[in-house]
C-alpha cells in the first residue's frame, strides 16, 4: 500500500485547494461508540476525545508534542479557548492525510424516527413529515456535537448532512449523492463529516439512510485505501458479544461473487450462528456492506473506538500485517494479503 | 400576480413528491432581527416567534384557530411537546405555499469571520482554516437553533446550509450551486432554510457567501412571485434610521438597465444621500442586490420582521397594491405596478 503519496500534490496557489491527492480512509464513528447508551440524545465527550486524539495521531500528523489549537471559537467554548485565536499566527497544521468520517445516530434519531415510522415512507402524512423534521433535528444537533467535538480537539471538521448535499435514494438504494462538495473540502485541507440521515425516496417519499450504506456508496465511487469502522465492541463477534461463549472473527474473507468466510479462527461454524443471532438485521447488514466495500479490494477493520487496537486501525497498519496482539475484524478481499 | 396554483398540482401518488407548483416567495430573515445585538450568539426567541407566526398566517394557511403541534422532537423540547406527537395522528398541515427561508448571521459567525479574515481568502494559512471550521460552527448553530423554532411552531424546517450543498464561488460571485436539492425539498412540502455561509471561492481559497447573494441567485434560478426582506427597521432610509430626520422610501423602481431611482417620497435628494451614508457598503449593497432581483421582474419588499407591515408583505398585497398605511420599501422593476 503507498502512504497517500505527497508527490501528487498540485497545490494551486493560493487557494490553497490541493488536487489529486489520494483518499487514505474513511472512518466511520459508531452511533454507540459516541453517544451515551439509553439515554437520550447524550453525547459521550469522554470517547469522543479518546476518538480524536487517535485521529490527530494516525491521520494529522501530529506528534504528542505538537500543541492543538481549537477551531471551536463559539461564546459556550468558553473565554479560555477564545484567548487562544491569537496563537494562531506562526501556527502550523501539520500535514494531514485526506480522510473523511462518517457517524451514526446513536440515541440521536432514533427515537424520533422510529415514532413516526420515517423509513417507511408516506412523508404526505403530517406524523410522517412532522417525524421527517424531528429527526433532521436530532441527527444534525449530533453532527454539530461532534463537529465541535473534532474541532476543539484541533481538526478542521465540516459537517456535510447528506440531506443537504442532495442524496435520495429509489426504494432504498442510493439513487444519487452530490460528492463534488465533498471532493472539493478533502481538496482544501478540511474533514468532511457525513451522518445517517433523513432523505427524499423516489418512491416512497423518504426513508432513512444508514451512515453503513453511505460509507459504501462512498468507499464505491471515492476508493480509500481502507475503511475502519470504530464501535462499542471489539468486533464482530460469532454470537452476542454479551454471551461468555462468543467469539472475536478476527478474519473475514470476501470473495469476487460478494460470499465471505471466516479464516481466522479457523473452526468456527460462524455462518449459521450470525444468521442466528442476527434477529434484528444488525450485523448481517454489516458484515454486507463491509463485505460489499472489501470486494471492491479496499480492506475493512472493525474495532472498539478509544483502544489502542483503533489507533493502530486508523494508521492501516493491519492492511501490511495482521499482528497477533491486534484486536479486532479484518474483513479483506481474497486477492489483498 | 397569480395566487400560487392549485391547479398546476401533479402529486405522483404515495410518495407525497408534488411537482411543478411555483415557487410563492423568498423570505429573507435578517440577522438583526432574530438574533439579539451587542450579544454573541444569542437568538432573538420572541422575535422567531413572531415571524413563525406570520409565515404559519400568510404562506401555510393556517388560521388563528388551527392547531398547532411542534415538530421538534428533541429532549431539551421538554416532555411537553413529546406528549403531543401521538396527536399528529387525524392531524392534517393545512395547504401550503412553496417558499424557501434564508436567514443572516447576526451576532452568529461575524466575530468568527473577521477575527481570521475568512472573507478575505487564503484558507490554506492556519488561522483562516480554523476562522473557517469557527465560522461555519457559529453559523450552522444559528440555522438549527431557527430551525428547531420554526419546526417547534409547527413548520416542516429542513437546514439547508450552502457549503454542504456545494455553493461555491470564484472571486466572491456564486460560481457554482446545486439547487436540486433545494427543489426536491419544496417538492415535498418542505420549508428549505439556506444561511449566509462560509464556503470555497476557486480564486480566493475561500470567502463568506452573504444572504443576500444567496437570495439574489435563488430568485434568477427559481423566479419566485415576491421576494420579503425582514429587517430590525421599517424599510430603506435616505440615511442613518436613527438620525431625527431619517426619511423611509416607500417605491424604489429599477430599469431594465439596472439603474434605480426613488417614486415615493418624490423629493428625496436620495442617490447621494444613501451613499453618504453607507460607508459600509451595507446599504448601497442591499439596494443592489434588490434591485438586480426587482430587474428580473420580481418585486422586492422590505420590512420590519414581526410587524403587522410584515405579514402583508408576506401575503404579497403590496404586490398588487401599495397601501398608504403599509409601511416599508418596495423595489419594483419599472414595468410592474
Amino acid at each position: 500500500m503507498s502512504t497517500a503519496g505527497d508527490e501528487r500534490k498540485e497545490t494551486s496557489g493560493d487557494s490553497g485547494i490541493d488536487r489529486g491527492r489520494r483518499l487514505r480512509c474513511i472512518v466511520k464513528l459508531g452511533g454507540a461508540a459516541v453517544t451515551c447508551k439509553g439515554e437520550v440524545e447524550k453525547i459521550n465527550d469522554e470517547a469522543l476525545r479518546e476518538v480524536s486524539s487517535h485521529l490527530r495521531e494516525a491521520l494529522m500528523g501530529y506528534r504528542s508534542e505538537t500543541e492543538v489549537l481549537s477551531m471551536d471559537w463559539s461564546r459556550r467554548s468558553g473565554a479560555a479557548e477564545m484567548d487562544q485565536i491569537e496563537e494562531f499566527d506562526g501556527y502550523s497544521i501539520p500535514n494531514m492525510e485526506n480522510f473523511i468520517i462518517v457517524h451514526g445516530a446513536g440515541s440521536f434519531g432514533h427515537f424520533q424516527a422510529s415514532k413516526s415510522g420515517v423509513h417507511k415512507g408516506h412523508l404526505h402524512l403530517p406524523i410522517v413529515k412532522a417525524g421527517f423534521v424531528a429527526t433532521r433535528i436530532s441527527v444534525t444537533s449530533l453532527c454539530l456535537a461532534i463537529v465541535r467535538a473534532l474541532a476543539r480537539e484541533g481538526m478542521p471538521a465540516i459537517g456535510m448532512p447528506p440531506f443537504a448535499s442532495g442524496w435520495e435514494t429509489t426504494d432504498r438504494n442510493v439513487a444519487s449523492a452530490h460528492l463534488l462538495p465533498i471532493t472539493r473540502a478533502l481538496e482544501s485541507g478540511l474533514i468532511p463529516v457525513l451522518h445517517g440521515d433523513a432523505v427524499l425516496d423516489n418512491i416512497r417519499g423518504c426513508t432513512i439512510l444508514s451512515g453503513d450504506v453511505i460509507i459504501r456508496h462512498l468507499a464505491e465511487n471515492l476508493m480509500p485505501d481502507y475503511v475502519v469502522f470504530l464501535t462499542d465492541v471489539l468486533g464482530v463477534y460469532d454470537r452476542p458479544p454479551a454471551d461468555p461463549h462468543a467469539v472475536l472473527l478476527r478474519e473475514i474473507e470476501v470473495g469476487d461473487d460478494g460470499r465471505w468466510h471466516v479464516l481466522r479462527p479457523l473452526d468456527q461454524g460462524v455462518e449459521i450462528s450470525v444468521a442466528a443471532h442476527d434477529t434484528t438485521g444488525g450485523m448481517e447488514t454489516k458484515i454486507s456492506e463491509a463485505a460489499a466495500i472489501a470486494r471492491l479490494g479496499i480492506p475493512v477493520f472493525i474495532t472498539k473506538a478509544g483502544s489502542p487496537h483503533a489507533l493502530r486501525a486508523l494508521k492501516g497498519e493491519p492492511v501490511d500485517h495482521l499482528a497477533d496482539d491486534w484486536l479486532g475484524t479484518v474483513i479483506r478481499p481474497s486477492s489483498c494479503g
